[in-house]
């Protein structure tokens, strides 16, 4: 009869919840709006300080008291307090026998403890029960209603009881709750709102370091050489001319990385005859990372295409023209039309806006919202097939671009920068158009749906979906 | 006291739910995701297997067991196999008696089996009570913690006790989760994965149509008429001229084609003189797609743009300027400016950039997210007023590039392309014309907020906002 | 024993609640929707109807009956009725004792009535509990499922028993339910489905007052003193050439507008040596709107972008090109290139570009999607570093644009306008440079931090995160 009177009575406390008193220690910013928002949703709240005579600002409704008095009034309490001055709390030891203390802390810096701030609370107290929430929350989300703001509170601590009462609470607050295990994912979780883009690291680094190399290959071979050679400066191309020919190339390279590593990882599954053997790590890390690298390559090509539309109200360019134009006047010429050249260059620039359209098709699907209404298919769907019209696009407008420059006399033996461009493109190309041929791409969509080259588990999988995005 | 006693015991299990246990049949991709955030959020987890022993790759801290005995440990049991491979439950049927099977499977091509998996699964192990859900959701989306992913979990079966287990898991989980009805709504959940953009695929049927016949229509005029006429190649112009003629008639009419619907309904309304008789199907298919449709016409409008904008960079430009130039000053003329054509080019482009500008933002107030965050007065301000201000500026861009065109005489009686690009934008503005008079749009008005011809139910309905979202 | 028996019969009630009834009063479209979602969720639904045998439409499974005998079906009654139509439920007040009313109402305009319709609908009946929900939802959201529209039920009420019932049966038809206190909220949330975008009003006037300022001075100084001093009409150049004036302008004025308060902020901050003091009420109101400035700015920013883009292909430009040609052919002169012109315009250009590019990838990450997903020190870091650079860069611009046309004579004392665009974001950026000077940025630092100039509170708040997002 015991467990069932419990049971009856935590039944009650539930049902009747929302007259539940909570406490918050800290009148901090984040106290202050976290109380606000308790009492919007029928919580009573209590605030423990050092100095309950001088607090003010505190939300309407709500009670100060001592810290020691604040405790006694309710059965879990928010430490709204910097970790420096958790302190105080080891006095408090007995008021808070028993309770649920949720520990919201962040530091300034990452690595700044041995161990998270909840670690040490629960090491402070041992009486009471901890659980990390909210500490993704901003105090600004709290006040603005989270309609606008990230709206889901990671929580984690040891005694499932005591993270129920907490996901209660930040449901009733309108979060959504999500459970991140124990106690120890606190540093995770502390972690997470000191870190700064994290995902976008590696794709950066690379687009800078590429975006350096081409640079620096630009300028040798067409500014340098010139000045060299000819003693002419032309430098004022810096700007533009080279501008545009660094994006287009770290673009086009970016983007053919984006789609690498899927086709590496197919040939990986072939040679492995299975889907189920984990992938080289550098390879995981580079799958990873696609989206970003798309999306970077996207911003290049965005530029390449702001800059291309500004040529013709250049200076530099109106020059030249006046100076073609001019000298034909003088030599009584004509500028003979070349049916070809009318061709190629509509072709090259057709090719590349509707690469470019495609792109920013790719680019408008892998925002957050977009992509979670598409299902699975639709989504692979997007990135691969579209992906790949995007990178074949784009690969031939670089060489529509070029058409007979790579026959032409290098300069100090560097050949045209967009030669360069080219390399990973094909390559991922060729190694897509192996993968699509009939007899391989059986062999692959047998692997992807689970079967193995010694089948044993195949009996134990789902269809199609479990391979990772192709550039979520 | 029985009920009661039952009642209490239930309630002791939901209060500790975390401590539940939950069965896995099948260690494939899902199986082990699904196992590993279970863990995550504090339930235990057994998977069953054909061969326990072999079992890699499993989550830590799970247990695997022969499938019989892991079926002891759980009440509920996810059955993360495939369909063909679901005859050895039936050898398995009286460990199952009384459990909740959780069918999260899916097959490869839609319309495979005469019934669902799920109503399959129900006829093999009648003794097992059957909910379908998770079908929806990714073994990427599991792992990913739901941050990036789709969130609804769907769920539907035929006893509301044991939904409301796989809602209190999936809510555990971090997910929403939405009941779709009994279980033979499995079926219809079963072909969402499946689906390839099914909302899409009338408006690009009619785009593709629409932009097939426009080409021709081009070709036909232009490249095919000269040749034939006065034996001049200029096949070039398909890349660029032609595809800069297509693009912006097929925008025109789809944008229009996104508000016919809408005004044909009004002046539905007003001959039924009610609101709350059935639109015929056409019209209610067709006004379903009007997102599509103005979202594709949209797409045109962006590529006709960059078409525009390269026009200047063209060598066939460049070229036809040079030559007129060169004419100019062989026959030692001027350009006369002539003050209209600088009025009237001047107003053509305006209209042209203001009406993409307002178009873009109706793109972007399309995106699922900002589409949220407005309310329904917001939307239908954006999507109606906004809407039509487009569609005008659009019609004036279409009639300022046209001018005087329509005088000269016609090739081979056709007139030109843009002319017909402006049938049902007129038709359009039109009828929004007429529904905007005062006395018709007062009608109008009235019975959107209910009123009927001969009123019977006009007490029982709420203002304004239930008519359908004019291009939502 | 009693309270123990009925937390048990509650208890009961709330794990088989799928078996519940609910009721609702009106067969109009929200009344409908609502009813057929409940259907799909599992619970019964019963209408209450004057006419209940001409009920029509109503969805399949629903029973219809008088209102007395329906109310006596459930315990929450939906009142999905016009306020204007209220009158009946005081003859049936004695059938509502004790249950739950939930108003859903919307009125057609607001202040039309001066107490709220809950609270009028609470008088009615005061023997019922009245809560107040799901007004914001439309017929459209309920019968989409949730997936497209807004998925936030607001609610609020006296009794927070009754607001749970209505919390609960919201979660099961797949709504977050957010808690918005007494029912004397009810009047705000009956105004929000009424508002027009309230927060874009503010910004919306001044880009307005702005743009019609710099129009009508750019319009004297270049078309009217044309006219005045050398006769000649040049009042074409409205559409474009005196637009590509006013846009670029307005958007860089109000992107500085957007950083100013934050700058002045700070500088109060430190005036007052703590950021506990309330700002002034303007500026408070200022930084509430920054988002909707920046957005505005961006808007006329790609206006002024397709705007330039548009130039060479404009009539005008074509023709002075060819004057000018035809002038050097003429005078038997040549077009002499200017190095330093060829820097500043490329410059210029470029500057322009990467400041729009910057600007587009702010825009993009205020997309709530994006923003959600961004923590806050990612979100301060693109809305604070990159928007700084934004304004930098767009500075640049103009005066790389200006040049040394400071230094031509004014036409009737009037500068040139683009040394109109330069006040405001100079003052801004001399501003930030002031606060990121050492010694400064440590004071503002460490108050944001929390620290006080006769500290008081310092324990008690937490780092970083708690002044609002600067161009959230």
């Amino acid at each position: 009869m015991n467990s069932d009177s419990v049971a009856m009575m935590d039944l009650h406390e539930k049902l009747h919840k929302k007259e539940t008193t909570v406490c918050i220690f800290g009148t901090g910013d984040f106290g202050r709006s976290l109380g606000l928002r308790l009492l919007q949703s029928g919580y009573s709240v209590v605030y423990g300080s050092r100095d309950p005579k001088n607090s003010l600002l505190l939300p309407k409704g709500s009670k100060v008291m001592a810290h020691a008095a604040a405790a006694c009034e309710a059965s879990v309490i928010f430490v709204a307090v910097q970790r420096e001055h958790y302190g105080f709390l080891t006095h408090l030891a007995p008021d808070l026998e028993g309770k649920v203390l949720v520990d919201v802390s962040n530091n300034i810096k990452m690595g700044l403890y041995p161990e998270s701030n909840a670690e040490y609370l629960s090491r402070l107290v041992p009486g009471a029960t901890i659980v990390k929430a909210f500490n993704t929350i901003s105090a600004w989300a709290l006040q603005s209603g989270g309609l606008d703001a990230n709206r889901q509170v990671l929580i984690c601590g040891d005694q499932a009881e005591a993270k129920q009462q907490v996901v209660d609470i930040a449901q009733s607050l309108g979060f959504t709750a999500l459970d991140k295990g124990s106690l120890r994912a606190a540093a995770g979780l502390e972690d997470l709102p000191l870190q700064l883009f994290p995902l976008w690291r590696l794709p950066f680094c690379i687009a800078i370091g590429l975006a350096a190399f081409i640079f620096f290959y630009v300028l040798t071979r067409d500014v340098i050489y010139e000045r060299v050679t000819n003693g002419k400066d032309i430098s004022f191309r810096i700007m533009i001319s080279l501008a545009n020919k660094v994006f287009p190339i770290v673009s086009l390279v970016m983007l053919a990385l984006c789609y690498l590593p899927g086709a590496l990882a197919g040939f990986l599954q072939l040679y492995n005859g299975t889907k189920y053997r984990r992938f080289p790590d550098w390879l995981d890390r580079w799958m990873l990372c696609r989206k970003q690298l798309g999306l970077l390559a996207l911003a290049f090509a965005f530029l390449h295409v702001l800059y291309t539309f500004v040529i013709p109200i250049r200076y530099y360019v109106r020059y030249r023209i006046n100076v073609y134009t001019l000298s034909l006047v003088k030599d009584n010429k004509t500028y003979e039309f070349d049916n070809v050249a009318a061709w190629r260059h509509d072709s090259y620039y057709s090719m590349g806006i509707l690469g470019f359209g495609l792109f920013v098709l790719l680019g408008i699907t892998s925002l957050p919202s977009v992509s979670n209404s598409l299902n699975w298919k639709e989504f692979s769907f997007v990135q691969s097939k579209l992906g790949y019209t995007t990178v074949l696009l784009c690969t031939a407008h670089a060489f529509l671009y070029g058409w007979d420059k790579f026959l032409k006399p290098y300069k100090w033996w560097m050949p045209p920068a967009y030669m360069l461009s080219l390399v990973v493109p094909c390559v991922v190309l060729i190694l897509k158009l192996i993968l699509i041929t009939p007899c391989v791409d059986r062999k692959v969509t047998r692997i992807r749906q689970g079967w193995e080259r010694q089948s044993k588990t195949s009996a134990n999988c789902r269809d199609g979906k479990t391979n990772q995005p192709l550039m979520a």
